[in-house]
C-alpha cells in the first residue's frame, strides 16, 4: 500500500507522486479489501439490512453544524469554471462520515422509507485531518443503522455488535473484542451521587474518558479541581473501571452502593446487550464502562472495537444511539448504528502484511496459446470456462510454454490449460503449476477445488 | 430515482433538497444499481481483469492536460480551513473519468505491476457539466483496460467488446449493439484519395463524425467548404455509410477502389474484431465505419454502444485504442480499453422504470415474534437461517399476526416464519405470503428457491 508521506509535494505534470492521506493498493491488496468488502456486504444483507448511496456532496452549513470541529475537517468543492451556471453560490463540501447524509437520505425520502429503516451504507467520506498512521484523508466506512419515527425499540442496541461480530468472525482480523457501554449509567450514577451539580455530567464524562491516556490519578485530580468531592471522583472512577464479560458488571455497579432510576434503565439495557453477546457471540462483546465516544449526540448504549495486540490504533468500529439522528422540526427520528473503520482495519492489516492474498488477479485459469493462428482455439475454452463460472484469461502471445508457465506463476494463477495438450488423447491437458501434475481435461467438465477459485485471502503466520 | 431539479436551490438546516445531477437511489433501486454492479464486477473477473481503484482526486494541471474542454467540468477540491497545514499551495480536482487517474497510477506503480496489466475500475467520478437527462454531475463507470509496455498485441481489441456483450447478455438492459471501426480505416482511405492534403485527417473526421446529427447533405457541403472535391467528398461519405454485421464490409470497403497499406491494416484489425465477434457474441457486434470517437487519442479500434429503442440517449459503452495511455518521457504504455457508464443506463433503465426489483430489502425471511419476551427464541431461528446462507430479519414488534405480515409484505418479503407456529408438532412454520402457503419447517434444513433468496431484478413487460 501507498499512503503516501506527510512531505508530498504537488505532481507536475510530467511526475507522478502519492498524495498524503489518499491511499492506494497495489492488485494483490486490492483483492483483501474487496473480500473484506464483500464478507462486509453480505453479512449486512444476511441480517436484513437495505443499502443505500448517498451522494458525496453535501451543503457546507449541513456538515458545520456536526461535531465541534466539523469546519477543519471539511473538503469544499467548487466548480473550477465558476459563474457560468447560476449554481456557484452554494457551497458544498465532501461528506466526512456516513451519518449526516444517512439523516438527510431519511428527511427527504421519510415518504417514501419503510420504518424502522434498516439501512447499510458502504462509502467513502474525506476529512481533511493530518494523515498518520491509519488515519487518511480518504477512506471507506461501512455503516448499519436502524432508524424508526417517534421511538426506536430497545432490542437493536443489542443487536448492532451481534452484526460486527458475525462479520469479525468471517474475516482473518484476529482476535478483537466489541466493548459496550450505556450513557445511562454514568449518567445515573453521576446523578446519584451530585456528580450532575458539582461538575456536571457531560463535563465528568469528558474527564474520565481520558482515563486510557493519562490514568487515574490525572483524571481524579481533574474532577477535583472541576469541583468533585473525594468520594464522587472515587465513585466515577470505580465505576470506569468495571469490565466484564458477562452479567457481573450489574453486581459490581450495585455494589458502589447507588441508586437512580436512570442508572436502573441503562444497567437493564445493557444487561440485554450483553446477554445477547453471552448467546451469540461469546467472548467478543463485552460490558467497559468507562467507553463514552460522541459525547453530544449518543444517548444510550455506545460501542467501541479492539483489535487484541494492536489497542493503540484505537477503536475501528464504534457507534451508539441517538435519540435523534434526524428531525425536521415536527417529527424526529431516533436511531442506532455502528460503523466499520474498512480503510482504519485495512491500513493496519494490508500495511503491516498481515492479511495476503493468494495471487494479483482474479483468474484462477491461464488457457496457453500453442501459436498466434490458433487463439480462436484458446478463446473458445475460455469462453467455455467462463460460462462455467471458472475465471480465466488467455496467454498474450505464443511464447514457449516454460514462458508462458512464468507469466501464470508470476501472477499467482495456479493452473496452466493446454489445449491438444493431452499427448494420449489429442484432447486438452490442465497443469497444475504449483505441484506440477499435469492431466487430461476437457473445458465442459473441468472443476477445480473451490478454494483455487477466487484468490485466497489468508493472515499470515 | 432522484436526479435533482435544475432549479434546486442551497438547502439551509432545516431544508433538505435533492442537488441537481447527484441523483440518489431508493432501496429498490438501489437492489437494480447493485445488481448491475455486480454482473459487471464479476464478468470482469471471469475474464481475468484485476481490479483497482485510485484516489478520487488528482491534481488539477494533470486533469486540465486532457480533452480541450476539461477545465469547464472539473470540480476542485480545496480544505475549508485553508493554510494551516501547508498543502494548499497544491491545487486538487475530482477526477472526471477513470482514465487519467489510471494512467497516473501505471506510472507510480510501473515498477510493481505485471505487463500486460489487465485492470478492471468501478468507481465514481465527477463532471460539472450542465446535468440534464442520462448526464449526471455524480455517475458511476465500470472501466477494462489491458496496458503494455512499448507494443500491445492488437488481439486484445477484439477482446473489449466481448466482455461488455458478455456483460449485457446477463442484465436485462434489451437489445444492444456494439459498434465497431478501426481509424486506420478513414485514415487510410482519406489519404490514398488526397483527403489528407485537401482538408486533413483530423478535420475529416470532425465533418464526418456529425453526419447522424445534420445528415449527409450538409456533411457534404462542409467538405466541400473545407477544401475537397466533390469526389473526395462522395468517397468519405460512402464509407461512413458501410454497416454490417459480418465480413462484407471488406468487399465493400473494397468496392470505393482505393487503396493505401494503412488501410489494410485497419480492415485486418477490424475483421479480426469482427470475427471473434461473429463467433462469441452473434448480433451483437458491428463494423460501423462512421464511428470516430475521441479524435485527439484513439489511434486504432474505436467502440461504442447503442441500446435499441433508445438510440436518443448515445452511446452507453465507448472507448477504443489509444498508442500512448500513458508515457513518463522514456517509456511508453499503449493500451485499449472500454468503458461502461452505469449511472448513464441505470438513468434511463430505472428512471424509465424499465428495470425494477422485487423487493426493498436483501431479506427473503421475515421471523414473527410470539412476543416481546420470545424474542431469543426468534433470534436463534434467525442466526441459524443467516449461517446457512438466508437472509433474513426479526419482527420490530410482537404486534398482531396479520400486522407483521403486513410489515413483510410492504418491504416484498416473500416468507414469514414462525417459531412454535406448527400446531400439529408444536415446531415452527414458515408461510409464502404470495401464495399463503404455510408448512412446517426447521430452521437447521429450510430452504427456499434460490430465485426468492436473492431479490429478482427482472425488466417491466
Amino acid at each position: 500500500m501507498n499512503a503516501g508521506s506527510d512531505t508530498a509535494k504537488p505532481a507536475r505534470q510530467e511526475k507522478v507522486l502519492p498524495i498524503s492521506g489518499f491511499p492506494e493498493y497495489l492488485p494483490a491488496e486490492r483483492i483483501v479489501e474487496q473480500r473484506f468488502l464483500d464478507v462486509i456486504r453480505d453479512t449486512f444483507e444476511l441480517h436484513g439490512f437495505s443499502s443505500i448511496e448517498t451522494r458525496s456532496i453535501e451543503p457546507i452549513d449541513r456538515l458545520s453544524a456536526q461535531g465541534e470541529d466539523a469546519d477543519k475537517e471539511i473538503y469544499a468543492v467548487s466548480r473550477l469554471a465558476a459563474g457560468d451556471s447560476g449554481d456557484n453560490d452554494t457551497r458544498w463540501g465532501l461528506h466526512f462520515d456516513m451519518t449526516v447524509p444517512f439523516a438527510r437520505y431519511v428527511l427527504e425520502n421519510a415518504g417514501k422509507l419503510d420504518f424502522p429503516f434498516r439501512r447499510y451504507q458502504i462509502q467513502k467520506a474525506w476529512r481533511g485531518e493530518r494523515p498518520q498512521e491509519g488515519r487518511y484523508r480518504e477512506f471507506t466506512q461501512a455503516d448499519i443503522d436502524v432508524v424508526d419515527v417517534g421511538e426506536l425499540s430497545a432490542h437493536f442496541e443489542a443487536e448492532m455488535p451481534l452484526v460486527v461480530a458475525d462479520v469479525f468472525s468471517r474475516f482473518p482480523v484476529g482476535d478483537f473484542v466489541i466493548q459496550v457501554n450505556n450513557r445511562k449509567i454514568p449518567d445515573g450514577v453521576y446523578r446519584a451521587i451530585g456528580l450532575d451539580v458539582s461538575v456536571g455530567v457531560i463535563e465528568t464524562l469528558r474527564i474520565v474518558d481520558k482515563l486510557d491516556k493519562i490514568g487515574p490519578d490525572k483524571v481524579r485530580v481533574m474532577l477535583l479541581e472541576a469541583g468533585a468531592t473525594g468520594a464522587q471522583a472515587s465513585t466515577a472512577l470505580s465505576l470506569a473501571e468495571i469490565r466484564t464479560t458477562d452479567l457481573s458488571f450489574v453486581e459490581q455497579v450495585r455494589a458502589l452502593g447507588v441508586s437512580h432510576p436512570v442508572l436502573d434503565e441503562g444497567l437493564d439495557s445493557l444487561a440485554d446487550v450483553i446477554r445477547a453477546g453471552m448467546e451469540h457471540a461469546p467472548g467478543r462483546i463485552v460490558a467497559d464502562l468507562r467507553i463514552a465516544r460522541g459525547l453530544d449526540y449518543y444517548t444510550g448504549t455506545v460501542y467501541e472495537t479492539q483489535l487484541l495486540g494492536h489497542e493503540s490504533w484505537g477503536s475501528f468500529c464504534s457507534g451508539g444511539r441517538y435519540d435523534a439522528l434526524a428531525s425536521d422540526g415536527r417529527t424526529t427520528y431516533p436511531g442506532v448504528g455502528i460503523s466499520i473503520g474498512v480503510s482504519r482495519i485495512l491500513g493496519l492489516l494490508i500495511g503491516k502484511g498481515l492479511v495476503t492474498a493468494s495471487r494479483s488477479t482474479p483468474a484462477a485459469v491461464l488457457i496457453a496459446l500453442n501459436a498466434d493462428e490458433d487463439r480462436p482455439r484458446s478463446t473458445t475454452v475460455a469462453a467455455t470456462l467462463r460460462r462455467r463460472g471458472i475465471p480465466c484469461e488467455i496467454a498474450p502471445t505464443a511464447a514457449k510454454f516454460g514462458k508462458q508457465i512464468r507469466y501464470a506463476a508470476r501472477r499467482g494463477i495456479p493452473y496452466v490449460w493446454f489445449p491438444g495438450g493431452d499427448h494420449e488423447t489429442g484432447g486438452d491437458a490442465v497443469k497444475d503449476i504449483r505441484s506440477g501434475d499435469q492431466t487430461a481435461a476437457e473445458a465442459m467438465t473441468w472443476t477445480c477445488p473451490a478454494d483455487d477459485l477466487r484468490p485466497a485471502v489468508t493472515r499470515a503466520p
